[in-house]
């Protein structure tokens, strides 16, 4: 899909978004009431079911094509030490992917979802945000149509994932902004520093802060103070969920983090998007409580790469072929309730 | 697995059990630790992993002859009026599952788990527990040794569930006649039973508490005062899995409280057993509370036939194809932490 200008006028409003098929919703309900099951009793997988009826607008809903997308990118802020691991580790692990030894390699392979890696311009990284902005708004704007444009219309169900070491400053310095938090309780060990290194990302996050204030109300210009690029170009691909009408699993807290700031435009612009898991990453829960979503896992991951979002979609599959496969009362001439 | 004294022996301490294997659970850590991911970083997977590793006695733990057990049986007290379907569905889900329109059916062909039914004696319910005893002592070690008989010594992960009318007011009364606990606080909806019929519910379970005390000290004896069948094969085949060394997948509630009987001979019995999802079912939190054990998904089950323990089996897959299919950082050229 390409379309320049799909970005901007979606962020001046003007283009049309898929919404929930209700009624198609409805009669998947149905459909699920009428199986040899007591109502109810497959909980959340009912609502899944239900929830994918409704964007697809199927009240069979499939699988059949699930795509992983995986946007790596590198940032500035890297250079003031705020991860465990050197910069130079995301094209490594870019390469990783490329040779299949990566987690989300495994992941995807076992629920049958397709991986794309999408590095986006690893040898030049955002500028520091606790000095400077960290890219243009049209750098920012030009990340999102990547991320928009990397999406495949026909698919069923869109993972979104990211690579960028450093991310877990940048998408905290963005969330903090965007919901105006307390950096301190936000801010978490990402890929596992001390708590020395910890005190240093808070103090660089606050210094970031400071430079460029707390008030953003404008999309393209948070990307553009904070970065990252894989963080708009997740943006972009969520905006491409909502047009084309694909459920969406985010990842952990930098997907969650990315797709969130396009609540400046529309609080239910997520409403396609379901959170696979609840990262270990203390702002991850906070933005959740925000925006009103629930985990589909708990498994203390804190690894990125897409790989909660493969196993949720795990979760979701179970949720289809139970909709999908089972016998009714009336089939199966099982007695109903008394 | 023929063998009659078997779970005799084992109720008189008589036979030798499998233990955890610690050092290829060290071996399988250390292997975790050297993969291209940040240390820990996969959370709750690498434990599932590791823990596999300890039970089946390999570094590289493997998925490739699961098994679902599901036991089924009838209960007397059915005829009290306390589920909010008729006892006959019983054998017609049994009927179901053998013509594969249940959810047990679908999980299982998602996950490639083998699936049995094992119906018992279901034309002859247990009699009703609030009347009378359920079965007599050497009924219920005749169901445990069915249990255990029908366990495949070969099998690298062992899923139990169950399919019984009636079958969560048997396990309520059991559960608190075990751990001593409130009859009020720890009886459930069941099936999604209404307000009214969860006070009769908990009137006759209260009865067959009078009736029979609340002091046991002996697994066969509870199995026989309470029932069902069903439960009690579950407790042989937990049995037969520490035996074996067979890593198990206890399904929700009534699995739960099956297994937990053995807790009444050995505090450590359970430790080859994972337990699949949080029911919605009260007792459920309230047992694993008391045997310190996290559930892996929390769905809102409550449908039994072992459908949340096929669906953990694919968190345990995703643990296990991450730990023997990714690469090693010195492979993979990825620098390590700085």
């Amino acid at each position: 899909m390409k379309n320049k200008n799909l970005i901007e006028n979606f962020l001046n409003g003007k283009i049309s978004l898929k919404n929930f098929d209700k009624k198609c919703a409805n009669l998947a309900r149905n459909h699920q009431n009428s199986l040899t099951k007591p109502k109810g009793s497959l909980g959340k997988l009912e609502e899944y079911a239900i929830w994918m009826a409704g964007w697809q607008g199927k009240i069979y809903p499939s699988m059949n094509k699930v795509d992983c997308l995986v946007f790596a990118a590198n940032h500035g802020v890297a250079k003031k030490g705020v991860s465990a691991y050197p910069a130079e580790v995301t094209a490594q692990m870019v390469e990783n992917f490329g040779k299949g030894g990566a987690a989300i390699n495994q992941l995807c392979d076992l629920a049958n979802i397709f991986l794309s890696v999408i590095p986006i311009d690893l040898e030049n990284p955002t500028k520091d945000f606790s000095e400077e902005m960290a890219m243009s708004e049209p750098e920012a704007i030009s990340a999102m149509q990547l991320g928009f444009n990397s999406v495949r219309k026909d698919c069923d169900l869109l993972i979104l994932g990211e690579m960028g070491i450093s991310n877990t400053t940048t998408a905290t310095a963005l969330s903090c902004a965007l919901f105006d938090q307390s950096i301190e309780n936000w801010t978490g060990s990402g890929t596992g520093i001390s708590k020395e290194k910890i005190k240093k990302k808070i103090s660089v996050i606050r210094t970031g802060l400071k430079l460029h204030g707390k008030n953003f109300d404008c999309v393209k210009r948070i990307f553009a103070v904070f970065g990252g690029r894989e963080m708009a170009a997740i943006a972009g691909a969520v905006i491409a969920g909502r047009f084309f009408g694909i459920p969406i699993l985010l990842d952990g807290f930098i997907s969650t983090a990315s797709a969130a700031t396009l609540t400046l435009i529309n609080k239910n612009i997520l409403d396609h998007c379901l959170i696979s898991h609840l990262s270990t990453e203390p702002a991850h829960l906070g933005i959740l409580s925000i925006l009103k979503k629930e985990p589909i896992l708990d498994l203390n991951l804190r690894l990125g790469e897409g790989s909660g979002g493969a196993v949720a979609a795990l979760i979701i599959k179970s949720a289809l072929v139970t909709h999908n496969g089972m016998s009714t009362f009336s089939d199966a001439g099982v007695s109903e309730k008394v």
